[in-house]
């Protein structure tokens, strides 16, 4: 086991695995850029160091400074978090060639999956079900034929695509070859490749995605599904699991897929299996993410998992202490991100001192934050200011201690977008649980 | 079911009952002292009534003001947390009165249970192992003999007993006829009872509470063991569940005979039976406690119920929806009191305002407290002032996780416990689990 670990993130989740390393007895490593001297992961970790301005381009993904403060300190191993340099190939890779660890997958795996093109036709070959489509096709004329084959609306989607961009939704053959052109040329113009494939557009679907956690001695074990259908602009705001429609029939056969997924791949560590899923109950691989995720939370609450100790546990060589038939998914669990950002203003994001906090307690109820009373939140970073989880038996309870928590919960000092998940978790169709990523679109 | 709550208590107890009122849908009424103004509870709480001065004989204990409050908002129940007026026959009988519901036993159960003599003689005949002795004798040679046959060291017990007085410790037959006149008089003079009982004195032993929960519908439920045995003076300071010592089936058996003598009494609500257990597992009667207990949220971790949500439910009418079957004992969890008081000092109690306060948190980490930055502790009530608990898949792992959650820790303006706290739990004997009630005393 590692004695001393560098955390290369920031805010609630550089916390989070501090507190995770403190339980096991393993030293911590902080870094922080200029803007973070007051930071609560920079006070909690054993020690700490500076690795540049405020920008996260000088900080958080200066690869050479954090890899300079890993050295300087004797880590052994390097925790990315989420987010910065989690699915940076470069950052694994240059770990490597430091001979320092990298917690999570190896720089082969996170370029494979980072390849949509690539990760498709490989989950296609494990015998996952993808989206109907078609592989990269360079011909217009070919392209159209193959159009109209799959039906539409259909979305044409850069290889290389990533951040929305490169990406054109297509309703009718008429447009088709236009919308081709337009892809491929604003892929070649963005990502220096114009290569676009076919993806039939689904909707209504859902976001269901799969966590799994793999060792080196080659076990996988599938942990259940997060349902991530609350999304506004692709960020997610609320997360749940299980998920309510999923039964445990098609949980088994997602869990059998998702399994099948990790072991095509060679996975190693946690990573997260999206897929899209549709009112007939079908589900279709979208991606697969290659670190923690943020709502993590909501699976360890309901499987009694810790993530992040398995994940450290993992990386060290050390073989699951726990089989699929172990797994049960117990209760509900919701997860809220509180953004400091403002929902009436067009989610402005807001910065500035907390004049006021007071932080919901009692039982199965988990705030994951790094903030504190006076902490100044800066400009620079990720609006998420903290996780409000919940967890109880049932869904509606755990519904009704999300409200009863988000009602309690007060920061004063920066906009915040608390009441608009109070209105989200009052409405009839998150109620329902037959909510799609629509549904943030629809509430206008 | 209820639909509004008056909340007879103050800190950190009276605010979990308003977290569970507002999980359910109830609304909650807070009474509090002139010194309580800025008080947690009364701003958790929909409505709050002043009931009088900073002393608790004026105000907590204060039976008209606080049913008056009841009357004026229209509160169909009362909760009286632990302490103060929770074990009040008197202050049940005043509420049936009132037609207002007390969240507890019946006064009559109370007063069963509050008579130390006739609880022993209850639970005896009910076949639940009491301490050998012998009931009430009045003759002092006829005394002497029989302490000879059940042998030294024994105690002489007011039955009106109760805060330690009226109890004389015998340690051989020439010291007998001494104690036995000085405890009687001493009773007589306190109680103005002078009646005294033989009971063996055994030690070493564990402190070993058994958690049930009655309905009105016949059901009884016991939620299985807390292990209290790191006491100081007679308080608790650190609560676990399940206790290292208790077996599987030493569990079955303590269920069995819990269940029994709670159905004995017709007991109705939430309560404690309180037992010492000796080195061979041998377990006598001591107690039964008609209340909530300060340290509930262990069992709450360990078995997934919501005391609280259920003693409210039962209060109602409401039956259990969970047989004794369904009660499973999983993983550990370990309550430490945090409380205001310098154990440099000869635990002198400690009161002030909180100029920092860092609470500690991420999964099963739960800190049940009324605390917040700059408030005031005042001088007139109880020194606990939180209650960290912790949960995890192990003992091992949930004593490292409270180590970790204690480090984390940061209350500044009072002197408080927490290096004591994190010296337990580093000590050998406590790690073993084999330590017993004399543990603190034993370390001096």
């Amino acid at each position: 086991m590692f004695s001393k670990i560098l955390i290369a993130n920031r805010g609630e989740i550089a916390v989070r695995v501090i507190r995770a390393c403190k339980e096991m007895g393993i030293s911590t490593v902080a870094v922080y850029s200029e803007a973070d001297r007051e930071a609560l992961h920079v006070s909690l970790a054993d020690e700490a160091i500076c690795i540049g301005g405020p920008q996260v381009k000088d900080s958080y993904l200066n690869m050479t400074a954090i890899l300079s403060a890993a050295v300087a300190t004797g880590a052994q191993a390097i925790h990315p978090g989420y987010g910065l340099l989690s699915e940076n190939a470069k950052f694994a890779k240059l770990c490597e060639s430091c001979r320092i660890v990298f917690i999570g997958p190896s720089a082969e795996i996170i370029n494979k999956m980072g390849d949509k093109d690539e990760a498709r036709r490989t989950m296609k070959a494990a015998g996952v079900p993808v989206v109907p489509g078609c592989d990269v096709i360079e011909d217009v004329k070919e392209a159209h034929k193959k159009a109209d084959e799959i039906g539409y609306p259909l979305l044409c989607k850069a290889r290389a695509g990533g951040g929305g961009r490169g990406i054109r939704l297509v309703n009718h053959t008429d447009e088709f070859e236009n919308a081709f052109q337009t892809a491929s040329n604003e892929a070649l113009s963005a990502f220096g490749d114009g290569a676009v494939y076919l993806e039939k557009f689904l909707s209504p679907v859902k976001h269901i995605e799969m966590q799994i956690i793999c060792d080196d001695h080659g076990n996988v074990v599938c942990l259940g599904e997060r349902d991530c259908s609350v999304q506004r602009k692709n960020q997610k705001l609320i997360e749940e699991s299980p998920s309510p429609v999923v039964t445990e029939d098609i949980r088994a056969k997602m869990v059998e897929v998702s399994t099948k997924a990790a072991k095509a791949v060679g996975y190693r560590g946690v990573g997260t299996i999206e897929f899209l899923f549709d009112r007939d109950n079908h589900y279709y691989f979208m991606e697969m993410n290659t670190r923690l995720q943020v709502e993590h939370p909501v699976t360890e609450m309901v499987t009694g998992i810790d993530l992040v100790k398995w994940q450290i546990r993992v990386a060290s060589g050390l073989p699951l202490s726990f089989t699929q038939k172990d797994i049960k998914i117990e209760g509900a669990a919701i997860e809220c991100r509180i953004n400091a950002e403002d929902p009436n203003n067009n989610f402005c994001p807001s910065c500035g001192r907390i004049t006021l906090l007071h932080v919901p307690g009692g039982p199965w109820v988990r705030f994951d934050t790094a903030l504190y009373q006076d902490y100044f939140v800066p400009p620079f970073y990720d609006s998420m200011m903290g996780k409000l989880i919940v967890y109880a038996k049932t869904r509606e309870e755990a519904i009704r201690k999300m409200q009863a928590a988000l009602c309690e919960l007060v920061i004063e000092g920066v906009e915040h977008n608390s009441e608009l998940q109070m209105d989200i978790l009052s409405d009839e169709e998150f109620k329902s649980g037959r909510y799609y990523t629509n549904f943030m679109s629809k509430r206008g």
